[in-house]
């Protein structure tokens, strides 16, 4: 089994001379997945078992600037320094382990969120993908966006999709050491399309996406059929994005996240991440769908429910769910 | 394709000759399905895709009684007398249609549930058991149980399982005239295990089974792992039968019964039997269990859940469950 370390190396030691600044700071947005990452083939190096496709949310996202300093990492979420064994501070330092030139080189990283952090809403595909910009920029590795990628996708799979705005394409590859899995971007615009965040929970979920992946694929449960369904998705999803049919793509991205929570929802024990505001607004979406509403589903592993649309819907679905924060994810 | 008036015209017309008593009476139990039925390799003769396994109610089904009359059908449902045009009236009267001696032969048939009518409860299942025991009784067929079964089957899937108490085991088979495939009754015994009912709704449900399975099995989902799910669970609850270990069947059935609404889950469109207060409740379950509660759960397709603990568990079960109706299935 190739570790992270050795990826890390081949991809940044060879490079120049160590000559970091003082600082490194880096935006990057969250990002929907339409066809879902569910499912890994490497645990060590978050390799996945399907392609995955997503959109960037533009204005939403994380912004994290990191310094060296001597001694124990130093994590600052949202303002508030972190103590030592805060879960965020040690994966995050887990991880800058990956970056040490010696191993009391210390870190100080401050991170803010845009969206509540580890509440289903991609705020560590952001925050990976903002910490490995900050890093590049901290150490003037110049990497580029492929590079970046793969060290993403080691700190947290769907993070190696946060480099973009617009729509993007994380490749599985087949390769045992992952330099083949990292993601593009697609030239498909829609600028019509309308993402409408619901949040009805902002608590850390109960099981955290890498351990509900293992929970689904590992044992008996129904996941033997999902890799089928994304390749189907992934065909269909792509002609709708070449017609730039948003029905489409959002009825496609709805199925499709629904049939992860099925995923988890057959596994043993069972994995929910809906709460019954989940199910609530679920069933009001597709009771005003019947009623000729245009409007669709998606839902990563956690409760909240964030809706796709046209432009020319936004009125009707911010009648329908007054507290909705509608994001237009490409500049018209 | 064979049709469901050849296989009647089979197993009947051959019979004896016609002497009709007044009027026959049955009554047939309520069976929970432990492995779930879902999907038909057979619309017209309701076969299955794969075996099933269920437990009888004993006290709680539909007890009916018919009679022959000149004119159309007249049903009562739970003593009221339901118009031509009534779904339930019609679905039984075209069930009635493979067994008229002449066009213009009509029946007057009552039939009353213990449990609410087309809410998941398996009325359907106790109500076609009944119906097919009572003409039995009316014209003096004096069928075997096998041959009961079948015809059962025909009217309602799960209705071949409802002609005993106790553990019954539906055989798939593998004939297109479906000869093959009939429920028989298993020898394990249960004393201690007890069915507690949670009516949540008792509202009639949006998609029939019926409908609901085909929606599922057409089209694509995560349906196609269904079946070997189903074989491992087979072996799984038999092995937990012999050694009467009602939690382990218990888990068994909660994992089948949440993997067949994943089923529906996966379909597009979704099919979600669920409403708010069936996740609510499950969540409650899922965390007493976590405290140390051996209770699990099953569900049809409809939104009600059942639970399965042991005898001894009744009391912290009610505690949490108030308003449960707890069922003793077989005599101790």
């Amino acid at each position: 089994m190739i570790s992270a370390q050795t990826i890390v190396n081949q991809l940044i030691h060879q490079n120049a001379p160590y000559s970091p600044k003082t600082e490194g700071t880096a935006f990057a947005p969250v990002n929907i997945a339409l066809i879902k990452y569910w499912g890994k083939r490497n645990n060590a190096l978050n390799l996945p078992v399907t392609d995955s496709l997503s959109i960037g949310l533009r204005t939403l996202g994380t912004t994290t600037s990191i310094r060296l300093h001597q001694g124990q990492d130093i994590i600052y979420l949202n303002n508030e320094r972190l103590p030592f064994d805060h879960p965020f501070a040690q994966r995050t330092s887990r991880y800058l382990d990956l970056f040490r030139r010696q191993p009391n080189d210390g870190f100080m990283v401050m991170t803010k969120n845009d969206v509540p952090t580890g509440a289903g809403l991609a705020s560590s595909a952001s925050g990976y993908a903002a910490l490995v910009l900050a890093l590049n920029d901290l150490f003037q590795w110049q990497l580029d966006k492929t590079q970046l990628s793969i060290l993403a996708r080691i700190g947290s799979g769907s993070a190696c999709r946060s480099l973009w705005d617009g729509l993007v394409h994380w490749h599985a590859g087949q390769q045992d050491d992952g330099l083949d899995s990292y993601a593009t971007p697609l030239v498909y615009q829609l600028p019509t399309l309308r993402i409408g965040l619901l949040t009805l929970s902002n608590k850390t979920k109960p099981v955290s996406s890498r351990i509900g992946m293992q929970q689904t694929v590992h044992g008996l449960s129904l996941y033997p059929a999902w890799k089928t369904m994304v390749d189907t998705h992934l065909t269909q999803i792509t002609q709708a994005f070449e017609k730039q049919d948003i029905n489409g793509i959002g009825k496609i991205s709805e199925h499709n996240a629904l049939a992860m929570h099925a995923t988890m929802l057959s596994a043993s024990p069972a994995l929910c991440y809906f709460l019954p505001e989940t199910l609530a607004t679920l069933q009001t979406l597709w009771s005003a769908r019947e009623a000729g509403l245009n409007c669709w589903a998606t839902l990563d592993a956690g409760p909240n429910v964030k809706l796709l649309f046209e432009a020319e819907t936004a009125h009707d679905v911010k009648k329908l769910f007054p507290d909705i924060n509608i994001i237009q994810p490409f500049v018209s």
